[in-house]
């Protein structure tokens, strides 16, 4: 689907870029419907993956998968004021249904609180009933005005969203962080994009919750992108919804309640933290082809030795639960394969030639490096395996060089700006913890406040806007 | 989430039994939006469990999941006359998006051929590109207007949905037919539930389709229900949407496509198939949980003993792949236990009691025949495994008979309108192939042609209700 290469480099237009290596390695083209994106077979497989491997994770901590219906009544929208105010401005709405106006409209799903809660109020009578810890995987509707930008601004897309009912703030506040540690490991071990985690600001926290915790990525062009989010939502759905349990103590409480969520916006971030000027690069973890094999054969007489060959590596690799395609389309150039497998992204490409035959051995190509090595055939797995481990290795190490180097402290506002224009990334500033401050920065430069660390760090100067005693040390950056 | 049993009888009251069943076996509940349910976490497995099996199936013989989006302009629903006239009467239709009209109004899919076909069309041009074998899995939106039943008719529902492009009309066949019988697989095997295949007559066909295959199954009240279809669309979408490609020949042609699903309300069959007066009955390959142990102690000396006891069974059955649930929670009574799983379904309950411990034994209970033994410590793996064999072989030895006892021969239409009213079930008879005939059939009865089996069959009479020279054998029911 890609007749041609890149041809803009990432270090000199990175949107162009993004968006070819989002089309030319066939990982979504974009809809005949504004603002929608076709998730193609690649990043869907991708998206798979995410999949699998969070659901496997939650799932072990007790949690369970459920589907709850898209279309949320307006009135259940309006019950949490907040809540209404910030997503409202976006909602797609149904009015007609088969020939029939319809009395009250119906937004597709920006997000599920209203609906899910409506039904815990229903479940929810005794301490018995609780926790109640649910997940659902589906699509997501928010009616963006803004130009279209694959995975990562769509106005459909779609996301795994939690929802989690508790009889105290403690097993909220513990839910909370137990979710975040998991999409930290996902993201880290498996993406291999490294993040800062911490809570959001009052005016940064989603619409309703008590606090909202999240992690935060840098892109290569110095520009924040968050990652996940968890919501302890305290009781204020709960209020504003109504639900309530007998408690041990025979008497009634109000729930507390979280959410929590990931969407398909990471394969934009997989895609802008590791690819270059020849296209994607996946982490092996995360790839649904981590090696790819291309017989190479010039005379006819060599086609059965070179192929039965191919077929040997493969299935041995198979076998391991090395996840391997064997490219044997007879109507396309072992260069035209090279080419396209790069621009995919497969982190090991194997070439297998009549000299390797000879040789005993076959050659394989580090997708990361570029780099080309011999492997005695007997070495084949060993090697690898450990290839795929210093590829993942190694890509994660690179990004997190990457990171570290674009968090800037700065103790003046003229600082503040200078690194906000010359190098962006996340600049760490003493901040005097109001929202004036918060609010004045954003709108002189553009930058909000990313992330409230976790871990409490030393002041080391005064709010960087004010001047006043500052409260806390956070991290400022422009995002997506 | 259930106190109380079911309180009418299978026999008695079907269609009650039926929603109560879904109701207290925590399969669903209705949503507080007309037409909609929530799919909760017991349907939700069983959902997770169909698709793991499908899903693997189909990726071994070259599919890929993909998303595509799910608004579709009216334009494109136009596009296939035939396709437009089925499904235009129940869509929901986004009007507003944030606050602006839209100037063309969106259907929310009620199926996904107009919007695929569109992609189709740019992403083929040539013989290379063919086949392309894409499967989406997602919600889908029907505005029905008849009474809401759970699994079998909502507004929202969820499925998979195949579509696929062709060179030539052989591989578009054997697409259609390689579907159908891993549909029959699925159903047969994992479900345990008979059913008939074959074609659709052209009035049954799917909006728009060359041909349509279907596997049908009898439900206990003697109505057919439509498992799952498998489409040749023929060259009709790639005409409408001008799919063209260049062939080896150089030629252009047009591309021939094929669709097939299956749908949630795989669930609603295996409820009304398997279900017994005491809930729901669940296949154990199909179950979430194929067995749950209940520990059961009266003081609390003897408590230690006997939960070690019961996570060492727990420990031995889930090591062996046998998914297990061990129900420790303090606050429900062993009879309450017994009574809630029983109600869910689980294939096997294992009671450990003080007793049990004594005589260095366990006690299963088989849901499908309520039948107690006792098993030996050292047999518990062995006995476990050759019973849930025997529950999936049994429940679909059941079901089988039933539908053997309901297939019945008539040869006038004065025979099949009383077997008809005294039995149900399907109705084979000999039919002139008019579509007067099946026409009338249908008014003054009901009956449909469901399935027209795949085995021709000799003609038996003339045509049942017009009398005049057959053409061919096939099967009537009344249907869901």
């Amino acid at each position: 689907m890609s007749e041609v290469g890149i041809t803009v480099k990432k270090a000199e237009n990175f949107s162009d870029w993004y968006t070819q290596v989002v089309l030319k390695a066939g990982l979504a083209d974009y809809a005949p419907i504004k603002g929608c994106i076709v998730f193609m077979e690649h990043s869907y497989a991708i998206w798979e993956k995410i999949q699998a491997f969070f659901d496997k994770r939650i799932k072990e901590i007790g949690h369970k998968n459920a589907y709850f219906p898209m279309f949320i009544p307006e009135r259940f929208l309006r019950k949490e004021a907040e809540h209404f105010k910030g997503f409202v401005p976006e909602c797609a709405w149904v009015t007609i249904g088969g020939d029939t106006e319809l009395k009250e409209k119906l937004a597709v799903r920006p997000t599920s609180e209203t609906i899910i809660y409506t039904m815990y109020k229903k479940w929810i009578k005794s301490w018995r009933d609780l926790p109640i810890l649910l997940n659902q995987w589906c699509n997501i509707v928010r009616w963006e005005t803004k130009a279209t930008k694959p995975f990562l601004r769509t106005r459909e897309f779609l996301w795994q969203e939690g929802h989690t009912a508790h009889a105290t703030k403690e097993d909220a506040d513990k839910e909370v962080m137990d979710i975040l540690m998991i999409y930290k490991d996902l993201i880290e071990t498996q993406l291999a994009i490294p993040v800062l985690a911490g809570r959001k600001t009052e005016s940064e926290k989603f619409a309703g919750a008590l606090y909202t915790t999240t992690l935060e990525a840098v892109m290569p062009d110095g520009k924040a992108l968050q990652m996940g989010t968890s919501h302890n939502l305290g009781q204020n759905f709960s209020k504003a919804f109504r639900i309530k349990f007998i408690g041990e103590d025979e008497k009634e409480h109000y729930v507390w309640t979280t959410s929590w969520g990931i969407s398909t916006r990471l394969i934009g971030a997989l895609v802008m933290v590791h690819g270059d000027d020849k296209g994607l690069v996946l982490p092996p973890k995360i790839a649904p082809y981590q090696v790819v094999i291309i017989p190479i054969f010039y005379k006819e007489v060599e086609k059965d030795t070179i192929l039965s060959k191919a077929r040997e590596a493969l299935t041995k690799l198979k076998e391991n639960r090395i996840s391997t395609v064997l490219d044997d389309r007879a109507e396309y150039t072992p260069g035209w394969k090279f080419h396209e497998w790069e621009l995919r992204g497969v982190p090991i490409r194997i070439e297998i030639g009549p000299r390797d035959i000879e040789k005993r051995q076959i050659v394989a190509a580090r997708r990361d490096t570029l780099e080309r090595v011999e492997i005695k055939e007997e070495e084949l797995l060993k090697t690898i395996n450990e290839m795929l481990e210093d590829i993942q290795n190694n890509l994660f190490n690179q990004a997190k060089r990457f990171l570290e180097d674009h968090i800037t402290s700065v103790k003046t506002y003229e600082e503040f700006k200078e690194v906000l224009r010359k190098k962006g990334g996340f600049i760490k500033a003493c901040w005097c913890s109001t929202r004036e401050c918060e609010e004045k920065i954003k709108e002189e430069t553009g930058a909000t406040i990313r992330v409230v660390p976790f871990q409490k760090e030393d002041l080391f100067s005064n709010c960087v806007y004010c001047g006043s005693e500052a409260k806390e040390v956070v991290l400022f950056a422009r995002a997506y």
